[in-house]
């Protein structure tokens, strides 16, 4: 029989954690930097200690549990995700990831396998982006952080790094030399509906998609809702109205992996009789290759009479071959089903994808939800996914 | 020739009420019972005064100036509008009805006419319902206010009647026996483009339309906007926007008479990545009777999957005939063109209506602009509709 993780002591963690920062719906709020989400920190490192593993937790906050090599110049394979969370989030995302990590790191010590490469299983900092997003795994990468204007506010930035103990100015301390790296390998669930629909067990994340959105803004002539007359209105509510299905219809009919949302829509100024005036849209959409998002851009624009203005811009993220290689390769071993499908969330992985080989497997959501109190992946999943993560590490380990 | 105003008279009363309330950009806030709206009638009532005429003040706060005919038994005519306004108002609307009164009485006054009846130049209190709306008129016409729950709220409503000295207790107080009064006469702007799109100089009042609105709610599945594909989603969002574009279609389409809006549009949570799990739509919908309400309501609502809450509904009002002839006549008379049309918003002569005959006449307003400090009528419109007014009082008074 194949080696397997301990699916006992993976769970008695599991509900642990669960417990720290849980809310009344069972969901967790550990925003980072938060008191539960510090408490969470603090909880991982006496775990692995416990477990007689090396921890350490570097300049932008991000905590480790390590395996050493024998050879103590041997390169680092980094398993990893996160343990904050968003405000209201659910039990699995980020945590499993991480929990995962270690046991991956405890199951190997107890086996007592040399491998040539410390394993280190990393906690990253602010993945969510409460304050900046993917803040830990951006330091380790060496990517230049948002701290000048970050998505939370200074304010919440400077008032978590204080409570966190963390310089600002010592941030990008954390980087790692790349060629100090192996790999990254990341186990996380779904967050969609694709695995569960297609009855498949683990997911082989080809690439992370580039996201792109704007405000958009129709200008009309605000009117007396009785006394002005359908055909002299310029009706800003009814261009947007238009504009929404318009993205709906462009991407459901011709560009089916990409997606589109309008997640908000204010009217001004806002009242029963009175037609509104402007229109203002959040407009995101989301493809796996340049290409595509700049085809999308162009055809969802077409002919529209509004103001455009980009508010966020992310790149897609291509995942690395090997690792999806060793995922699929592990699954096959472990006898689990697998596809390949593209994350549409953002991830650590996407940061770590600049300075090393990256890569992620998922399981499966239950109907797709999450970044929620009812987020649930079944409990056999979450092993499936942790052995997976294993041979993997043990494959990648290898080569 | 005819009998005519003084303009010149007129146009000084338009000027001087203007500046009370003035705004930076040339509109008026007298917002019933603020400070600039008690100037405004302080200032009515010493114009009034000044040309010799009684005056009055009632429980409801309504403000008149009359000519008293020989007869002490005999019935009031009553001319008027009102001089508050919307917060961010013109200086037209009310106004130009209210001055016209009082410019009618004064020429009937010059020309020692001796009329049948009583001539009233009333202002009506809180037309436009910073408090309860069509207060004053309704408290005349004996019609029950909404006092327990105004639309301006409690807190206002008892501040202003403090402020004004007004007592709520008394406000139904101002109730006149309907056996006492001959008819309403208001000469109003039309608020709309039509009298202007058609080069008319006269808009004869055939019936204030009927209102009806309602929240419509609209209830999805709120979803991470990367990690659900678009035939996963339940997207509140687009489910309100095609409702708003099939609102418009039907009402363009299949009610030529009637309008439709929706004002405002809100999604929940309303997030760039969050696909909407709720969206709440402000509809409202207006029509001349209750016949094509009736029609237009079933049709709007007709298979659409939404929790519908009604909010407000006004009953369309018919104008009265001998009314409409008189406006009519005098417009001939003056060699005026003149047509027919509904009136999209409320007015006091609705509340009249109840209780005598009631009607009204429009003068155009320029680009249909409204509740809006560029809100304009050419100084020839506003003499020809004060000529009108003075004319179809003089055919009622003789009837």
């Amino acid at each position: 029989m194949k080696m397997q993780i301990d699916a006992q002591r993976l769970r008695s963690d599991f509900d642990a954690l669960a417990a720290i920062g849980v809310t009344p719906d069972g969901g967790v709020d550990r925003s980072a930097l938060n008191d539960a989400h510090l408490e969470a920190r603090r909880w991982f490192l006496e775990r692995a200690d416990a477990a007689g593993l090396e921890t350490a937790v570097d300049a932008a906050g991000n905590h480790s549990a390590l395996l050493r090599a024998h050879d103590a110049n041997a390169p680092t394979l980094l398993l990893g995700s996160h343990l904050d969370s968003v405000p209201n989030g659910g039990r699995y995302d980020g945590a499993l990831g991480v929990l995962a990590a270690l046991e991956v790191l405890r199951t190997v010590r107890d086996a007592e396998l040399e491998l040539p490469v410390t394993l280190e299983a990393i906690d990253f900092t602010d993945e969510e982006g409460t304050l900046v997003g993917l803040l830990g795994s951006y330091a380790v990468a060496g990517l230049p952080l948002e701290l000048a204007n970050p998505r939370g506010g200074r304010d919440v930035l400077v008032e978590a790094l204080a409570r966190a103990g963390l310089e600002e100015s010592r941030l990008t301390d954390a980087r790692r030399d790349p060629s100090q790296l192996v790999a990254y390998l990341e186990l996380h669930i779904e967050q969609g509906p694709r695995l569960e629909g297609a009855g498949v067990q683990i997911g082989v994340v080809t690439a992370i998609v580039g996201a792109r959105s704007f405000r958009v803004t129709f200008a009309g002539r605000a009117a007396h809702a009785g006394t002005t007359p359908m055909d002299a209105r310029a009706d800003a509510g009814l261009a947007a109205a238009r504009f929404v299905d318009r993205v709906n219809r462009i991407v459901v009919e011709e560009f089916p992996d990409a997606v589109a949302t309008v997640g908000a829509l204010e009217l001004e100024p806002g009242a029963f009789n009175v037609v509104a005036g402007l229109a203002h849209v959040s407009l995101e959409f989301r493809a796996q290759d340049e290409e595509t998002l700049d085809r999308l851009q162009a055809r969802l624009f077409e002919g529209v009479d509004a103001q455009v203005e980009p508010v966020a811009r992310w790149e897609p993220t291509p995942l690395d071959p090997d690792v999806r290689t060793a995922i699929a390769g592990a699954a096959d071993e472990l006898g689990l089903s697998w596809r390949e499908l593209t994350s549409g969330a953002g991830h650590d992985a996407q940061a770590l994808a600049n300075v090393t080989r990256s890569g992620m497997l998922f399981v499966p959501s239950q109907n797709g939800v999450s970044h929620n109190p009812a987020e649930h992946t079944s409990w056999d999943d979450c092993v499936n996914g942790a052995n997976v993560l294993l041979h993997a590490a043990l494959a990648l380990s290898r080569r």
